[in-house]
């Protein structure tokens, strides 16, 4: 069987990812496609149990270096037992953030250095990279915004961290599109939802189809 | 000031480290010394948290390269919070289990390469190295046997791992004992309690004064 496609959404806070994803995944399943929605920190019981622990609390909590080990250990269980298997299987498997998020957020912006950024990351995924990575963009302020209206969630130890780290959330993702201009699209995110799912829609289209 | 002692207890389960790590901390304070007694995985609230995902639950539910990560990440927490603060107070700090649990348990008995277990014990400990490290020995059936017999204790998902495991872990004990013979020292745990302290503070008054 054809191994399925990888696709990654990847963004700041308040980027609209998730409503994205959650389209996304409708779509694909309206032409007929087997579709797997996952998200990080995450996406398993291990991985959820992880992510209580990093998205409340204090800040200060956790340092860079033990966000991207925690990160990784919950993306290794993560990319072993869901997504892996969901590929293998044929179907489009869309993540919710993946591993540009360490190297944005621990790496770019919390000061990991990148070699050991990398390490973690071949030990998390091995070869299991994105097909297609989407990352959403947006000043940081308006992504702030858009969070902090978003209200209830108790989700909201990054979001915590202060507008320059949100800022240099932004440059790292940039950094990363123009890296890697094969597998990263950058979509502007400071629209309304309709006009950014016909931009996602067409660089999905095009993957799956180019 | 000058920087304190860094002791740490390895060894296999039922090895008695954790009586000994008593004893050993009892009488170091007897002689005045500030004494701070912790254990990994946990030391920490960060740390104590991730123990309760590790030590229970299925055998299966990390792997070894995940379970590596994440006792890393809590290390790198007990460093930067206990242990390194402790040491640059003068203290002496003794650590029921250390780096060279990940190197055994998750490296030798594990699987993870030795590369990658570098790379994480370098991101969470830097420096910050045991200045004598005792080994509990004792064949891994007797340990195994005295962890049993220990009973309600819910912490057991590594004692369930089967003995073929728990003979690597002595081998990869040895192994680096064997490595690093100046930090550390191999203690025949196979004996009643009074004897095994007796070598326990043998070593430990050597390394203080010697």
């Amino acid at each position: 069987m054809k191994r399925g496609v990888f696709i990654t959404l990847e963004g700041g806070e308040g980027s609209g990812k998730s409503t994205q994803g959650k389209r996304l995944a409708d779509a694909l399943r309206a032409t007929g496609r087997d579709v797997v929605l996952t998200r990080e920190p995450g996406g398993t019981p291990q991985g959820e149990a992880l992510r209580a622990l990093l998205v409340r609390g204090e800040t200060g909590a956790w340092s860079a270096a033990s966000e991207a080990m925690l990160m990784s250990a919950a993306r290794e269980v993560h990319v072993r037992t869901v997504i892996a298997p969901a590929l293998a299987a044929g179907a489009v498997v869309i993540s919710d953030r993946f591993m540009d998020s360490t190297r944005v957020y621990q790496g770019f912006a919390g000061g990991v250095a990148a070699e050991e950024i990398a390490a973690l990351e071949k030990m998390a995924i091995g070869d299991c990279k994105p097909d297609l990575t989407l990352i959403f963009d947006l000043p940081a302020e308006q992504g702030l915004a858009r969070a902090t209206a978003r209200g209830s969630d108790a989700e909201d130890r990054f979001e915590r961290k202060g507008r320059d780290f949100h800022e240099r959330l932004r440059d790292g993702f940039h950094a990363i599109a123009a890296a890697e201009p094969r597998r990263c699209v950058v979509i502007d995110a400071a629209r309304d939802v309709e006009a950014v799912f016909a931009d996602v829609w067409t660089a999905v289209e095009t993957r799956l189809h180019g």
